[in-house]
């Protein structure tokens, strides 16, 4: 540690035009988080930094989205797009003269923290300039760092400009950059933009600061941590490295998948010891879930959605689905079981409550042991608003019922097959709504001979 | 272009013995079309070529499935099996003295366009014969194409019939070839089937126009174009490249998927700009999705299937899924919700409306801002005939009720819970179908003391 | 074959820490059976071999897996565990003085039955210790195979004590080994344990017997045959191989699989030809599918769970699916069609039955040619015990019915709409239980202008 200063810029300023979206680039999201979240997030393990994010014009959801996850960032706005340099000076009213100030891009969510841990202790270890770079197996098309004998770097070359030596460097430049300078501003006001696109550059503060005399170092990390994303396919790229990241970190934990590849996790998932999961299990923000917990195939888990973050938490030795649907501000208690074509809502199970088959249980308790047949629908919404059910301990709800909200099923009580209950049960009571059955014999027969001598 | 005219010969008579299927090979299926029909579609982009198709004998499915996507098309049986040669020349009577002829394979289904108009402009350029090409990483297995310095083919070589140094030829033959010829039918019947099977093969033509003093070409592709489907594994592996492919070009054209390998588009699919489709969504033929609609997981849609093929359209802003199921002759309107555990097949959504839970839309029609609650089921069939339902715009539709079709519910009616509604429903009125309430104190407590006192 | 006895010895008495669970770690399951029951299965192919196999104290899970598989098998506990050798010796009261031996490894379930056979060929073949090794492409830290010019094995060299050249060597140990010695007891117990960890090797046998003058033999199988699970994500990659193996074999006899990296298959599948599998579809244990059924995607099918074994059979040209769910003791007749959100449990449905949509038929059965409509409940619980339904042939149940059990509805009979039936239909009549409709004109009006007042 030291007593400068240090500042994370963040840049988020670019438009993303080969994303082909409405929406701005660095709000496409990774694991249910904006890119911006998690290069935020990523910033924000670094507790002694202040953040700075640069944005373009009118982008006033991307303002919304570094306000969520990091209300005290500065927020900056680069009017022309006129290269990295160019951005990082939109944020030169945060680079304090000598401060340190680290560079990240909003478009590149996958940096490990503790490769962004060794390159602040590279500037603690006498560096002025210091570049992250990356073994490339294909360094085609890459800026190559070029390094001396004791690693330092001498250069950062641009492909179409190396030689057939350099050409063969496999060292390449990720962009992402670290400065501990007498005056980081001064530095980078003198970048020129004297190059084919006129832009200015941040890599040229390499060069002027080895010509003052600076050290320049590299700090390496694997490819895949600072993969740019500028189109779809390479969301979907970056995505895939998240996922698989993060599936070997569960298993590695005491999660049993049986088809890693085809569970999706999110930023915030707590997977807890012998949790095993089926194919084919998506889980959304928001999703804390117990030990030995079992989640069958086709389930869709989410603590938070564009309604609601509430949370969603599963507690010990639940079953879910397979085909269960689980939304924000659902809780089940231990050993609840939640089974196939079964949505649940804004609704706290107790153990050992039972939701098998064909139900939405919406807005509403379930006592503990309950047992709600199949078919079961929670009535929550009358048109206008949204009102609770509340079941009791021990409440058996026979298949196919309706509970119309708000309303209160007394511990114990029975809801016989098919009822649509409007008004409070009492414990330990029945309730039957049911007409009287007529039958009409042979009719089946006539309406067939009639039917087919129609179709005939 | 030329005043010659084309013909496209496909060679569709093979019986597939390793697909192990009662099946003719050429109608196992590719995103939701036979092979049979993409090489069809392929033939049918180079709009001045005159298309034939040889069979086996009996094949009258395939005869069937060649009338579906070309009409125009010539059939020819090829009665025994005695090579390509041979079956090309089944088509003998299509193929005009002085006309061009291409040969295409009805189990090769993933030429690309391009490759294809190169082949005929290959020709254009003074080519009597040309082969197309493609370089394998381990050719093995695969007859060589042997150049010249020129690029001009020289031969094919069998890989058994190798030297050394032309084992070392990467360059292999697709078995696709183009023919200028003075009269080519001369030249195919001057094949001979002097070789180990017995059989005339198509190749030997390249020797026989060369000795005839004619150019043979090479024309290149990459090796997925040409992959040929003999065993259903090589049916998914063709199925994979195609998906891969059309997945690709989705995402480039503006589409988010978070996880691609797990969608699964048709041949005719359209998806429009910010469309985001999550995990596991299969997409069946004879869909259009519109701007900015969100397909959660678990879909299944389907525009055409084995009983219909009335389309499946999806407009601007409408959410579907988790677990939902489209079916050919849904129209969804803008902002529509459909929810999971839902099934629509045959209906119009009205823009705004929404089924959100477990709810089967069977034939019908529902208005603007309508709400279908949980549970609610169409009844279209009574066992002999389908018939409508008519929702009305701003209707609200109360859980786990059932319309029994034909009826209509009109503009701006609240149906209430678990009514059964079997005859048409005035406008702004309220239906309900329910039977009395009874209840029973003590019941259940009485009710569970006997039934614990029988089992222990 | 010999007279000479054979015993196999399988070692499961490993903890497993590195699985982070509660479980033993052979235990764990790849394609719905333990890893342990999968080396049993593979030991038990070779017929006239005694089943012996060591575990830890106080495994008696581990146990009752055993006596599940291979009732006759020897169960034996190593008190300490000391090395492969001293596992072995803890079953030496089972290993006759002049019979073969081989010892295989609970967590590696993998190899394929022709490697085993091979294995016992080598001993008939004259080897006094065979190996089995296999080629590495990265040998990195495995134990090498060194062999003479004639293939026998001379010794085998850890990773760490190789020389340069030896370093070379791909061939590398699996440590499965097999025996035919005067006294294979009198070998193992001369194995000494002056290394580094203290424990008795098993490798060290190939130098003793060598020394004793007999042959040591290789028997060479690939890598993927003899994967050891330590960790879950192991665990995951053994799974992924069994699955890849196992959709190719089914493939190559005629079942079609769009996806096939999405079908997740069991020990004991069985598939008709001409199946065709779409994506995502799980088959847990117990499964029979019948020629040319059609499953279509997201279903989950289990012919046996933690409940019952009762087994799943689907006869030739039923459907099944999207999104449907069969459990065990079902059984689908010919024809039928299962739709989506349809769960099966322990119940037949004779030939041509239909259940198209969000139902649960639960213990019963289902005549020929019936169509249980949408929505339909088989009510088979009431809260202490499990009931049966029975469905006639030809029986229409109406949408969103619920029949409670036990009851029965004849043949030809008809139940209306929303009905609950709680005794016996009979057959051909129309059973009908359904309230009389109450329309309050102008109500919704009133109700939504109500409404609107008080949210504004």
């Amino acid at each position: 540690m030291t007593d400068r200063s240090l500042s994370i810029v963040i840049l988020a300023a670019g438009k993303g035009t080969r994303m082909y979206s409405r929406q701005p680039k660095v709000l496409h999201q990774i694991a249910g988080r904006s890119m911006l979240g998690h290069v935020l997030a990523l910033a924000s393990g670094i507790s002694h930094a202040k953040i700075s994010v640069v944005i373009g014009p009118g982008m006033d959801d991307v303002r919304k989205e570094v306000v969520r996850w990091s209300p005290d960032a500065s927020i900056f706005v680069q009017e022309n797009q006129a290269g990295t340099a160019d951005a990082v000076l939109a944020a030169r009213d945060q680079l304090a003269e000598r401060g340190d100030v680290i560079v990240l891009y909003a478009d590149s969510p996958l940096m490990r923290p503790q490769t962004l841990a060794k390159l602040v202790s590279s500037l603690e270890s006498g560096a002025g300039v210091s570049v992250v770079g990356f073994e490339a197996d294909d360094p085609t098309g890459y800026g190559r760092l070029l390094t001396d004998a004791s690693g330092d770097l001498i250069a950062i070359r641009e492909h179409k400009d190396a030689s057939a030596d350099e050409l063969n460097v496999r060292l390449c430049n990720s962009g992402v950059m670290a400065f501990r300078l007498p005056d980081v501003v001064a530095v980078l006001d003198r970048i020129g933009n004297d190059n084919a696109k006129g832009e200015f550059y941040l890599t040229d503060a390499v060069e002027i600061a080895r010509r003052d005399g600076l050290k320049a170092a590299v700090v390496t990390c694997e490819m895949d941590e600072v993969l740019g994303v500028n189109s779809r396919d390479q969301l979907a790229v970056a995505e895939s490295i998240w996922q698989t990241r993060a599936r070997l970190a569960a298993m590695r934990a005491g999660v049993t998948m049986i088809a890693p590849d085809t569970v999706w996790l999110s930023f915030d998932t707590v997977l807890g010891q012998d949790v095993t999961i089926e194919p084919n299990v998506f889980i959304g923000p928001g999703v804390t879930v117990g030990e030995g917990v079992w989640i069958k195939a086709n389930s869709y888990l989410e603590g938070a959605d564009r309604k609601s973050a509430a949370g969603l938490r599963i507690d010990t030795g639940a079953e879910v689905g397979p085909f269960a649907r689980l939304r924000p501000g659902t809780e089940l208690g231990a050993d609840v079981h939640i089974g196939n074509f079964v949505e649940v809502k804004n609704a706290v199970l107790a153990p050992g409550a039972k939701a098998n088959h064909l139900t939405y249980i919406g807005d509403g308790t379930v006592g503990a042991g309950a047992n709600i047949g199949a078919g079961t629908i929670f009535c929550n919404y009358d048109g206008f608003n949204k009102n609770r059910c509340e079941v009791g301990a021990g409440v058996f709800i026979g298949s196919n019922s309706a509970l119309v909200a708000p309303v209160r099923i007394g511990d114990g009580a029975y809801v016989a097959a098919g009822s649509v209950i409007t008004t409070n049960v009492e414990p330990d009571s029945l309730a039957i709504v049911r007409a009287k059955r007529e039958d009409r014999p042979e009719w089946a027969a006539k309406y067939r001979a009639m039917m087919q001598r129609r179709k005939g």
